[in-house]
C-alpha cells in the first residue's frame, strides 16, 4: 500500500512545481500524474495536472477553478468541442463584460463548476451592470493550494479556491478529484466553507457537458424524473422529445429544462447519457439531498457552433440570483460552516454497462408517473 | 530560392517558442528576424516579432492581435509616442471599463486593428454599459498561431486571431505581414472567417498613426477625394485645412474626417503624407473595394498628450455599430466564409518618391472636384 | 560610504532582473535586499521586493503600485491580515466590476495607495457603471521602472508607475521607500507628476492598515485634533469611544471619521496607534501641507472577516470623487508640473517610545479643545 502525498501549488509559501511530469505514482501500478503549464494565445499560463490511471486519462485545471477539461476512456474522448478552444486563462475572462455574459468565452470544460456566490443568469444590480454576471465567478479563480496524493490504488487531485471579497463573501472550494487503479470515470468530492465569522449563502450548479461521440442523434438521455418543467417557451417546444437529441441543425436555439428526481434510501439519483446504438455512453450519479435540482441543457447546433448537452445538478436551477433566494433555493451557512457535494462520473464503453444504467435508473423510477409540465411553472421559472 | 517555414507559436499543441532570436532567414542576405517576450510593468508578456529585411526594419506584436507597433527606415522611426507606454498586454486594457474607452489605454501603435464585431464610438446596451466598447476587442487579443516563412526574396509572418464567444461571435483573422527584402515598407494581407455554421456580420478598420518626423507644422495629406464629410462641429471649424498639419499646440481637441476615395479601374487608391518640406512621408495603398470607407483623423497637441494623425482605411466609419449597420456598413459573412483586406505601406525617404506618389494620387483625382461638406452630413454621421 | 544604484525593472529596456536575491547592500553592515517574484494562485507573477535594515524588514510591491505589503520588526508583524491572502496580481482585480467595489479583492496591504485620479467612494459615470471605482486605480498598477540604491547607511527603493490613458490623464507616481541601517520603520517620499501638456487634478489617499498585535481590545489612537467629523449615522454612533478599539465582534460594520489635525510651525502633524498595554505601537508623522485631510477607518469584526484600523491622510476625504472636487479637495497641477508627499512610519516596541510620541502628540494639541461633532456635516460629509 503506497501512500504518498505531493504539493504542486502552495501560494502561501510561493511554491509551484514547474516540472512534476509523467511521475510513475505507485511502482508497478499504470497510475500516471502530470503537471503542466500551457503556452500561446489564452491558454498562457494556464496550468493543468493530467491523471491517467491506466484506463481512464483526464485533464484538471487549477488556474481555472478545479475544472475538469476533458477526459479519454482509450481513445474516446469525454466533453466536447466549444468553438472557445480552451483551457482559456480567467484573465481573458471578462466576467464583468457589460452583457453579463462574459464567462461564456471561457466555457469549454467537460465539467466547470457554477457559483459560489451566485450562478444562472445574469442579474442587474443597482448601479447598473450585472451585479450577478452569468454562472458566478468560482470557474474563472485559480488554486492557491494544489496537491496529488495516492494511497493504495486510488489517486487523488485536490484544489483550493477561494472566493473572497473583502467586506463581502468569503467562499472557500476545496475540490476533490478521485479516481482507482482502472476505473472508468472519477469521483468528485467538494467542500464549500464559509471562512467567514458571520453567516452566509452559497449556490453550486456542476455544469457537465458532452458534445460526439456521446450525443448524436437518436441519443437519448434518461433519468428517475418525478417532475419535469420547461424553462421558456422555446423549452415547451421541445417538451415532449426532451429525452432525445437530434442531429446538429443550423441556427439551433438552446432548450432548458428544470427538474426533480428521484433517488433512493441514500438519496442517491442517477442519470445516464447515451449514443443512438446504446452502446455507449455516460452516467453521473450523485445525492438529492446535497444537489436537489437538476437541469439539462439542449443545445445543437451545427458543429462549429458546439453540438452539445449539459447535465447540470445544483443547489438551485439557474435563474437570476434573487429569484433562486426567494424560492429559498441558496444554501445557508453558518460561521466557519462547511457543506460537502459528490458526483461520480462512470464512462460507459459497452452496451452490458449501458443497459445495467437503464436498470438502475428504471428501479428508481418505479412506480412514478413522471409529472410532466407543458409550461414554465411559477415558482419554477421567471418569466 | 530558399524556402522555409518556422511555427513560432500553436496553442494547440501548446507550442511557444521562446529562443528564437536573430536568425538569418535567408543565407547571403540580410534578412533577420526574432522572437522576444518583453518584460517589466505593463509590457510583461508580451509577445514581439521584429523583422529587418535589410532596409526596413518593423515590429509586430501576436499578444495584441497581431498589430504593427512600429516600424524603422534606417534611423527615422514611423509611428507615434503616445502618452501611453506600450507595447500594453491586454491585460493591462480594461476594454470593458464603465466609460467604454478603455482601449486608450493599450493604444500606441502603428497599426492597429479595431474590429471584428464592431469598431468606432462605444455604444451602450441594454443591461447599462458599453455593449460595444471603441474600437472593439481584436486589438487587444492574443493570436493562438504564429508562423514566420521566408519563400525567395520574401519573408512574411502570420498571426491567427480568433473573436469567439460562445453562442454569439466565431470570427477568425488570419493576419500576414509580408515583405521583401529592401522593400522600404510592408504588406498586410488579411482574412477575416466566419467560423459559424450561422451567417455573422463584422467590421475592420485600419488605424494606422504616424507622428513626427512625418508629421509636423506643414505636413500635408494627399488623397484622391471624391467626398469629404466632418464628423462633427469640430471637425468642421477646420474642414477648409483638412489637408494641412499645425504645430503641437496646447489643448487641441481631436478633428475627424469621412471620406470616399476615388481608385483606379483595379479598385486601388493611394493615400499619402508627407512632411512640410516633400522630402519624407508614407503611402497606403489598398481596394477600395474592400475597405470602402477612409478616415482622417488629426489630433495634434502637444508631444506629451501624444502629436499624431491617423490615416484609416474601413469597411464602415468608426461611428457607433448600429448606426454603421442601419447604414449598411458592415459586411455580411455566410456560413464558413472568408473576405480578404490588403494593404500597402510604403515609406519615403526622399523628395523623388514623394513626388512620383503625389503624381500617382493627381492621376487618380484628374477630372474630379472634391465635395467637400462643411457640416456633418445625414447617414455619414451621427447627430 | 557606499553609494551604488540597481536597476531592477525598466520595461523601456525590457530588463527585469530575477535573480537579485539577498545581496549585502553594503559591506559590513547588516542590510539586504531581494526581488523576488511570487507563484501559484492569485500571487503568480506579483513581484516583491523584500529589504531588511537589520532592525525592520519589509515588502514592497511593484507590480500593485508600489504598495507596502507588511513590515515586521524582529519577529512583530506590522500590518494584518485580510480575508484577501495577498499581495494579489492585478489581473485578478476587477476594478471595473459593476458594483464599483471589485478593488476589495486585493486590498491586503499594510499600506496602499488611492489615486490618483480619484480616490473614495466609487461613483457612477454618465453611461452607467462606476466611472470612479473605489478608490482609484493606482494601486493595481505596476511599476514600469523599479531602482534600489544604497548611500551610506540609507537604503532606498523607487518605482514610477504612470497612470495614464490616451486623451486622459497622464499622471505618474515616483514612490521611493527610504530606511536607514537599524531604523525602526520606513520614510516614503513620494511624488506626483502630470506628465501632460494641459493642466490636471489629481487625488491620493495613504491607506495604512494595522491589525493585531497593535490592535486589541483597548487599543487606542492619540492624534493632535482639531476637528472630528463622523462619515455617517453609523460612525455617529461611536463617535464619543472613536479613540479606542473593541475586541473582534461578530457582524461589526465600520466606522469612518474624518479629521483636521494640528500640527507644528513646520507643517509636521503626528498620529500614534498604541496596544492596550502603551508597551507598542505605530507613530506616523507627515506634512499637513500637503496631506490636509486624515480619515480614521474602524473596522473590527472576527478576525476571519479582517480585524482592522486603517490610518488614512490624504489629499482629500474618501468621499466621492465629484464631492470632493466641489469642496475643492484636489490637488491641480500645471503642465509638467509635480507635487511631493512625505510621510513616516514608525514602529514602537517599548513603553518608553510609545510615551514620547504621546508626549509629542500632546505638545501638538495643546491649547486646543478638539471640535467633536455628533453627527455628519455638510462639506464634510454626503448625505
Amino acid at each position: 500500500m503506497a501512500s504518498e502525498t505531493w504539493v504542486l501549488t502552495d501560494a502561501a509559501q510561493s511554491l509551484h512545481e514547474e516540472d512534476f511530469e509523467n511521475r510513475e505514482v505507485s511502482e508497478g501500478q499504470d497510475f500516471s500524474l502530470s503537471r503542466r503549464t500551457l503556452r500561446g494565445g489564452k491558454r498562457e499560463g494556464v496550468d493543468t495536472i493530467e491523471v491517467d490511471n491506466g484506463t481512464f486519462r483526464f485533464v484538471v485545471v487549477p488556474t481555472r477553478g478545479m475544472g475538469l477539461w476533458r477526459g479519454w476512456l482509450d481513445k474516446t474522448e469525454v466533453g466536447w468541442h466549444s468553438p472557445v478552444k480552451g483551457p482559456v486563462h480567467p484573465n481573458y475572462v471578462t466576467l464583468n463584460e457589460p452583457s453579463g455574459l462574459g464567462w461564456l468565452e471561457g466555457f469549454d470544460e467537460l465539467l466547470c463548476r457554477c457559483g459560489l456566490v451566485s450562478n444562472g443568469a445574469p442579474e442587474l444590480g443597482p448601479g447598473g451592470g450585472y451585479q450577478y454576471p452569468l454562472h458566478g465567478r468560482i470557474a474563472n479563480l485559480p488554486a492557491h493550494h494544489v496537491a496529488a496524493s495516492v494511497e493504495g490504488d486510488e489517486l487523488s487531485i485536490t484544489g483550493v479556491v477561494d472566493e473572497t471579497r473583502f467586506l463581502f463573501q468569503k467562499l472557500r472550494l476545496t475540490a476533490t478529484y478521485k479516481t482507482r487503479l482502472g476505473q472508468k470515470g472519477v469521483t468528485i468530492v467538494d467542500e464549500v466553507t464559509n471562512l467567514s465569522g458571520d453567516p452566509a449563502e452559497m449556490q453550486l450548479l456542476y455544469h457537465i457537458n458532452f458534445g460526439p461521440p456521446v450525443i448524436e442523434s437518436g441519443a437519448r438521455v434518461a433519468a428517475p424524473v418525478k417532475t419535469i418543467v420547461p424553462r421558456d417557451p422555446r423549452a415547451a417546444e421541445g417538451v415532449e422529445t426532451w429525452e432525445s437529441y437530434q442531429a446538429p441543425q443550423a441556427g439551433f436555439a438552446e432548450q432548458v429544462y428544470f427538474f426533480k428526481l428521484l433517488a433512493g434510501d441514500d438519496g442517491r439519483t442517477h442519470v445516464l447519457l447515451k449514443d443512438a446504438h446504446s452502446s455507449r455512453g455516460v452516467s453521473l450519479r450523485y445525492d438529492t439531498r446535497q444537489l436537489p435540482c437538476f437541469t439539462l441543457w439542449k443545445n445543437t447546433p451545427l458543429e462549429p457552433d458546439g453540438y452539445v448537452t449539459g447535465l447540470e445538478p445544483g443547489t438551485n436551477y439557474p435563474n437570476s440570483r434573487s429569484f433562486e433566494g426567494e424560492q429559498g433555493r441558496v444554501v445557508k451557512l453558518g460561521p466557519g460552516e462547511k457543506v460537502k457535494f459528490e458526483l461520480e462520473l462512470e464512462v460507459h464503453d459497452d452496451a452490458e454497462t449501458v443497459s445495467a444504467a437503464e436498470q438502475q435508473i428504471a428501479a428508481l423510477a418505479e412506480g412514478t408517473v413522471p409529472e410532466v409540465f407543458p409550461k414554465p411553472q411559477p415558482g419554477w421559472t421567471q418569466t
